[in-house]
């Protein structure tokens, strides 16, 4: 942190506010330039946060970070990329994953048969929304602990490992008991009671960023998992908020990169839910991957029209065959594998 | 909803997406322009969700929300503004309610000092945070139940009623058993289990705004806790997440007006986290009272740069009480009372 | 500006750095923490953005800036507020000023009713469109010179100097022949050669915030037009664009308190375009004085239903009254007159 | 257009609002729902804004767009893509274009090198800007004139055709006299009276997209070079204002198919200043062309750390070459060639 000082600031201000951040455990060191005095806060970050109170100082101006918040996560503490292992499926390693399947649970014959479908087509990985945190009280709220029973039943009858939403601490365990991956919602990413309880199950954590956290903050999330021992985290980017309504979110690829220089967890796209429309998913997944995603998420609905949730983005399974082919071909001219 | 077919569609397409309205329980109302022909769907809106799915059939080009989709929390539905009770103190009435405190309880003689003074001053209820949600996991997470009973504490010293935030489901019933009004944090405004169980609770809940969620989907959140049958919300604007990095967030009083049309519910500001800065909290809270807020929530800190958490936008007391005497010159000239 | 250098900087980098910092003709002070080097770069602001390229130096992690870009909008260099003077009428002293008229000139009938309301109701500036910047080429483009001889002619008969748009350079001259302000629009805030041209016309410029600058873009803006030598410089905030779609745009009042702190040029607000629907304008005219602006810019027709822009955010000319009347009541409770 | 009536219009009202509207030349057709009337306003869509105004009407809820305001620049209207032709290099086709250059022209020396390594490593057109919009009146403005004599010399040296920027109207005849592409920045994209003049001028125009601006508004400036006469636009997704900062812009790779299924124009991506950062050039640049854009603009510099523009998002020659071939790769794999 560096403590930049109102101009004007006394002798006796800046000794004051140095010996305040000694008193916090950091080294002061003191600059005075000709039209500010900055004092650097040197130490340990972990906890740095307190040093923003001394914002409220009369003489400071500024408390400016220099430094990401965050260790565990950072490429910086650790520079090789991090391998996530599923049921023999790699997560950040050459090869590619595509997580496919519907947004909810839905039925038995619905699940099944967009199962197979996607497994035909090459997907690596089963998604499907069991818990369903919807915008409206109204809407269809999800099949729960039995639509839980169905996606067992579909990597029975598939061999794909299952990614589904958790939406609260109190579900984290039965939820881990049927997934082979446990999934935090984009509107729960800063649910730090859940995060806290799906770093303890030790599963791995498909974690999607908010629609309205930086990166930054997304890292720190992926931090809580990470510092409450479990080190099995997947970020997914799935779309921010933004003032363009062309897309129903803005599925922002400039993560991508920005996650591969600041962090060694492996990232996937979602260009389903970042883009809200079926006829955008082919072009935004291709990007996905050329932006250096290790791999993708997509909706698959063998009848889109008739869908409880997310029909308008979701792909039919002959339509996810076809960008499978051309996601096959894409691969290695990116150096990978699919 | 309006369905808006593609140009050049068929009779039989038209046909094809009358019959599919109809079998979701609405009335199809068909209207061909020059340029596109529209289908209305006429029928009761909740569950109407479902219509989007429509939009993943080839001949369709879009399907538009005419109504809003909230129906308990609209003023269409219920024309007077609600009124809140907690302990005597009226919220959504002619007279102007402050809540105020620290951000963070922190210690017995912080919280009782603050409490005092703030009290003297001319606040009406409490607020005090010992479930925090912190972005980051090394930052002060809160002294939880401790907090609780030292909110009680100071309750029973001041007489002013106390809000404190919850951030599980299973933590609902020990908050509404301490707190007389149980606050829902920005980060879980979208966090459905909980405001589910808050419902159940039936004690008055302050509702923030997440720092992406439109004016539409809060009130969506707060449809979830009225349709839960615990009609006491209260709305709490506390600021948006914008391009803007003068102030944290960028507290939206826009929001006020907009509220006050389409709803019947309180709303109140909080200037505190709304700029992030103390030295913007006195202009913001002027401005969100002469915007139509029916109150205030305003973080007071006796020593703010030392606090553990949001040191840089809390008011010592000397200031807020300052400021609650520009508020009492305000509030006639706005034909309210305070 | 303080260059942060990554992890394991030799001290080769480090001398290089500070070399080249020093050929830019600042003084480099070289800070070294337990987790990065930093080198403050210490002398004259203008010009620092050249600091800017060497982030793009292999060893340097991030160049960071510590003061505001500004200097002649600052009120570090200017403590006191900024008086503009028009025809009589101060801006930024202790009265407010209001501004107020239709959006675009349609006729000479409807700009002379529109003046003669909004001057009895208590407007003392009059505000009117003659070359209008529209989204669409298919859109009324305004009556250009013939508005602006109505202008003047609207001016002659009420007494009320006149504030109007000018949108390119070529045109500076005529529009400040017959305006007493002239008005820069939100898209051409960064039009920085008509900048440079109303810097020389010398008139007082109304500079309005683009609809996504910063505050700090803003005031680097304004510096243009102080730089090239035009000290009348008046900001306008009105509306930023963010996710929220419920209003046109989001008018963001942070942004008055923050002025007022940063520079000690007046800022009045325009709750018209700001919100977009006439039924929010009363609401946030009144936010926006309380706020701290030195006035307001208001949109006022007496047929909106049928106005050639712009119409659901005006008002009709006995709202506007009423609402000056609410005004006035206001003001003294906020220190200020009407 | 459809307008909502609010609930409880009456007779008298709708007749009202439906003889307003075929005042305006439209025919009006009422549909009479449960809880609203809507009334359809068929007809031309060019001028359609003024309806807009009858939202100021008391029995008018809303009035809501249901077609895309632009019409030259619709694939609907024109369902072939458009082909750009720019002295033997074609913009839309099968083959990738890749614009690469400086920020800013400094010097005959940097040109001429930098047009030379990009020439040699397969950039198809040269740019630099020779007027320069900077934010901060200190900052470089560009050589100007002298500026473009250089990129005449430079296109006469390599044979690249030249790609610069004009900011004023005044200057749109000598910049199309030296350029063989007409740039409009990002900053001037609602300069409604320069996108006419470059109308007239003739010459091929590429068109940034506003940091503010929604795919709608964009194609709405294309629309006023098109209706102008010009049918040689190219669109250019240069990154829009979000909340994220760890990048300059947000590149939004999103527009890239809205853009493709709504417009027959071409389309080229900016990674430079989309992020920001040399170091997420690279990655953005394939995933622009993954997206399906038609080709590429990048900065390339000989001495970043010394630009006196842009260092930190400029490729030093020797990368932007490797970057080329790692483009010729994935070409092939995208159905293009390079």
């Amino acid at each position: 942190m560096v403590i930049v000082l109102k101009p004007g600031s006394t002798e006796r201000e800046i000794e004051d506010v140095s010996r305040r951040i000694e008193g916090m455990g950091y080294r002061a060191n003191v600059s005075r330039g000709e039209a500010r005095t900055i004092i650097g806060a040197i130490g340990d970050d972990r906890g740095k946060e307190r040093l923003q109170s001394l914002e409220s100082l009369e003489c400071v101006e500024a408390v400016i970070r220099i430094l990401q918040p965050f260790k565990l996560a950072s490429r910086e503490v650790h520079p090789d990329g991090t391998l996530v292992q599923v049921n023999g499926v790699v997560i950040g390693g050459q090869k590619l994953v595509v997580m496919a399947g519907p947004c909810s649970v839905e039925s038995r014959d619905q699940l099944l048969a967009v199962a197979r479908e996607t497994k035909a087509a090459g997907a690596t990985i089963l998604r499907g929304g069991a818990f369903k945190p919807r915008t409206s009280p109204y809407a269809f709220q999800g099949l729960e602990e039995e639509g839980l029973r169905l996606l067992a039943e579909a990597r029975k009858v598939t061999g794909l490992p299952v990614v589904t939403e958790v939406m609260e601490p109190d579900k984290v365990e039965v939820v881990a008991e049927y997934a082979d991956i446990v999934q935090i919602g984009a509107r729960n990413m800063q649910n730090f009671s859940l995060l806290k309880r799906v770093a303890e199950c030790g599963k791995p954590v498909l974690l999607k960023r908010g629609m309205a956290t930086s990166v930054q903050e997304w890292l720190l999330s992926a931090e809580y998992i990470l510092s409450g021992g479990n080190p099995h985290v997947i970020l997914c980017e799935r779309g921010i908020r933004t003032f363009e309504t062309a897309t129903r979110f803005t599925l922002d690829l400039n993560a991508v990169p920005v996650i591969k220089k600041l962090s060694h967890l492996p990232v996937v796209v979602d260009p389903s839910h970042g883009t809200g429309h079926w006829e955008y998913v082919g072009a935004m997944a291709r990007a996905g991957l050329a932006a250096g995603a290790d791999g993708l998420i997509i909706e698959v609905h063998n009848k889109p029209e008739e869908a409880l949730s997310d029909g308008p983005q979701s792909l039919k399974p002959e339509r996810f065959a076809r960008l499978m082919e051309e996601l096959r071909r894409l691969a290695p001219a990116l150096g990978r594998e699919l």
